[in-house]
């Protein structure tokens, strides 16, 4: 079988492995107070166009997501999110065990609007009761969101105007920023991202680390004590270096885009297979996941060769599904695929 | 101003009031433990038709739901409700400031079904990925509904059967809960309710007392060490009986019912004046609370003399708003009103 | 039986009760946002000396406790107090209920000192592990302590300049404030206490009403949104001018204090003529809780006509024990206690 | 410098290391369910004695503490633990941020009695106002403790009874489980740890793994839904296989337990040599980590070619010091150190 369930069926990318292999037996502080971390962190400050970021290393999304959450909100506050967010679905209520409620924001394809969230605040703060009411505190968006989706320079923009208005810090989860930065049409950077935000990660998990998120604040205030929040959450690897050596070795010479341009472009050939036989997708993306509305007999057919994830059920006699490439994805495996798709 | 802005305007009723004048300085054990609770417990055991039923006396409302969903569920797990629910919008995240998610269920009129929750429970347990999602632990209902309406005993007797199959305890905000029983077309008992659910309460503050809910579990094995997160909670008054006082004199001779019945019985005079003038309503509500939707000019007439509460727009020149009436309420001002409608 | 087991046994001051039976059928805003709470705010403000206070009322102690400390902590961070705190011993861990550790300070007459505050600080923030431990993020002390002691203004100077060294905003317990103001001995005025915290509250439920606590915060930036936090946390009682109306009548014409004079004194009484036996004591107190030590015989002597509280074994034949007077305890009462003592 | 400062300074023992490398391009399935977390599951099972026990992997101690405590107990309850136990004194409050109480027991050497345990139960219910205290819901002891210290097999059954009397789930932290079962004098075996609690966990993280904790619920009943608690405090590793694989190395052919005989072999070496200078030790330990108290002077000229540990001062020209030995250590290290101590 030909895998293109999620991007996390496989261990790191070789440049990672070596760097763990020939570091493993050095002997190094820990709680991340190591010279790879440090040197990974400059890597990623000067990657982000700023030096005097605050770079944290944590190990997993959820983790993740619920230090960040916890750590910016005040008890009463809650987060603004698309309804289809990753923190509103699937992390087990992390967040409401932090305290919080998570805000959703109607969404058809896994964004949101900068409207969308002045909406809601001007709802909010115009209601005489709003006291009755979980306030408003920040906001959470994906880039590339759940659904492959990207956010252009202007909507990201718009976005980041509004939050300012309203004094919400806004935080973009990152988990796969790398397949949505090197994706076709996209108009962000990696810098602009860092001067649109308040918080945001780069994800490793799923764009070639074993694990690992790096959590950058471009301004370090909002970081204050957040080593604490992170030992609190469980979030603080013992032989921390693990993280800085995975992350070092990523940033070193670019690979970390290299390799997520990689999955992209299989990703494209892809969609551009599965266009050229007419299917409709159920949202357009770019990056690394694709999500067509397919047949079920064909559905049937495939599934033989390659595994794949069911989305949801579209009419009586289609499906939509996923397919996900990433940076272990070989070209012949795609190749295959796109064959398969077009025959 | 004559005030049908909400039904907690005035003190309490006169009887409740005479009882606390003529007890004041008599001394008592604290925290509940006194003769009055005693008294009261038994009184409303007996009207529920469940002798050895548990009965808790909290303070308010927003505290009896927290603390009664916070001792009901695992940290993973959720709460059902209406996305109109109270907890859901109008407690400022008390539910998610105890760790559990809220978990919504698409309502017009404030109640949902047996066949939403079962539905909502399948798509649960059937994903692969259940174990992502927050878990539906119990059910949250309210009756009468935060919109005036209820509901029938086949409806009740549906929910409390999907609840059993599911595992899920059912707990019944009755924060209002004599005006539902006392409401025309209701055909459901105070003893159905004790039979249909795990856990309701009995509201006070918006039925007659200065404040004061009484929480009645019909199997004590639910409450145990229910005193315990009364007391972690905050809900555990010091002059604990105050709140057996109270419900002692409504309890005694069924007032509880007969000022609700008067609340009722004035609301069905403002409900049929309203449809005599050939208003809609938003919600078809038997109770004390009515949700007419009326031309802007009559709203702007009728606010020189009476205090109501805005609900929502409706179209370009109509406003829904809502009358409330309580216990307190006085035939003569209804009759104004009334008048004032059919002008 | 006459009670002196402690000082919550009956309802509330004649004068309370009568303003609440008088304005009982008014209808009024609730929330707390009526005018009888906006005169009684008025009056507190002006008691304490900082027109431009905010003072809020919640329904009782734990509540306030819990409420005032979510407000202020960030979540790692963890509140200093007395070993024997209220808040560290018996309020079912409601503050931990809330994410925070209570960090203990030996004491051994419930009051802690400045040293020992800056101590604890000093020994946190130099050892190289702090992240992995609770942050001092604010100061509890009680007023009088829940052991009748009381801060001289030397002493709670000093506290307070050690706190605002290290950021730590003080919160003073004021459950039983009054009793302590009015203490011979006390060198503290209400005006002091206002000038050296930074949030504190006086306390009704023990000082002449049925319930009820009055928060000031003498600079509002503090209480930036308390009120979302006081609803979240089950205190924002509907019909809020109850507060209102009970603090209005106590601090009208200074009956506040006047009650708490009246219970000092009689506790005074008991005080010299257990000192006059030669009995020990375990505290010492001059407010209305004393705490002596009395042979078991005498004990059980005087279990026959009194009511009073266990507190602990002392030696083979001693116990030491409470005596409470409050508001309400009459002096003849006292006077029989005092011959019975003698006898 | 040689590292004896703590036992995680390295990365993973070789077998490790080559386990991962060798599957690292292999395709599985996220979150644990995976062929290699199957296989190490079985393994560790029969390590056990226990062929049906439940075991679940987490990333880290913190992490794994608060999860399996949130999991047992109800919210008004606490753990107790020595009052040096990780969970009360290096874990920032993880505990109490998911809203328990640790409730600490006096300890000299780190460890606690079945009779402290009885005394703290039988204080708490038989206050008549034990419902204002948090209850004693569980009992954490860890093996080794903090301070190197082991139970004997009967201190192990005695509070196993106690446990077992009041209904208290018995939790051992295993951090350095191998270091313990391992060490000179214990009489301790896996399958006595599985018999006498309920549930505990295999450490990885400082017995030869990357990261990794291996928790073993001997009866699955207590470890119903313990995946989405997981979830739900950030611990389901996306690529969980990393911790299967690593736990399969080490337990395949007894690794982990020569490996951590291995670390005491070094660690009584150094232990001998400290006795022969007649130092005395602050506690009294048989397993990887030491702490003599040695003369400034000493120390001085030791941190000249070694690193380790300050624990405590002792007296004014003495210092309490720790070493640490682990897997990675080399004989020829202690073999230097031994000389220097005795020169």
């Amino acid at each position: 079988m030909l895998h293109f369930e999620c991007d996390y069926t496989q261990g790191a990318h070789p440049k990672v492995m070596e760097m763990l292999q020939k570091t493993n037996m050095e002997q190094t502080a820990g709680y991340g107070e190591d010279p790879y971390c440090e040197a990974a962190k400059e890597l990623i400050c000067s990657a982000c166009g700023k030096p005097d970021a605050d770079v944290h290393f944590l190990v997993g999304g959820t983790q993740t997501n619920a230090t960040i959450i916890a750590s910016v909100l005040r008890p009463y506050q809650g987060v603004l999110c698309a309804e289809t967010g990753h923190i509103n679905v699937h992390e087990t209520g992390a967040i409401e065990s932090k305290g919080h409620k998570v805000l959703p924001i109607q969404s058809f394809d896994g964004k949101i609007t900068g409207m969308q969230i002045r909406e809601m605040c001007e709802q909010h703060f115009q209601d005489v009761n709003h006291e009755h009411m979980v306030q408003p505190g920040m906001v959470y968006i994906s880039f590339p969101t759940e659904n492959g989706t990207i956010y252009s320079k202007a909507e990201l923009e718009e976005i980041s105007i509004v939050c300012q208005q309203y004094g919400l810090p806004l935080f973009i989860d990152g988990a796969r920023l790398g397949y949505g930065l090197m994706a076709d049409g996209n108009d962000l950077t990696l810098e602009d991202i860092t001067d649109l935000c308040d918080v945001f990660y780069i994800g490793g998990t799923k764009v070639g680390t074993l694990f690992g998120e790096a959590v950058v604040f471009p301004n370090p205030d909002l970081a204050r004590d957040f080593r604490y929040l992170i030992k609190q959450n469980g979030g603080m690897l013992a032989k921390g270096r693990l993280l800085g050596i995975q992350f070092l070795a990523l940033f070193e010479d670019n690979t970390y885009f290299k390799i997520a341009r990689h999955a992209d472009e299989l990703a494209m050939q892809i969609k551009n297979a599965l266009k050229a036989k007419g299917y409709q997708f159920l949202y357009d993306s770019n990056t690394n996941q694709q999500f067509p509305i397919l047949p079920d007999v064909v559905v049937q057919q495939l599934e033989k060769k390659y595994v794949f994830s069911f989305w949801q059920k579209v009419g009586d006699n289609h499906t939509a599904v996923r397919f996900c490439t990433s940076w272990g994805t070989k070209a012949e495996e795609v190749n295959q695929l796109v064959m398969d798709i077009l025959r």
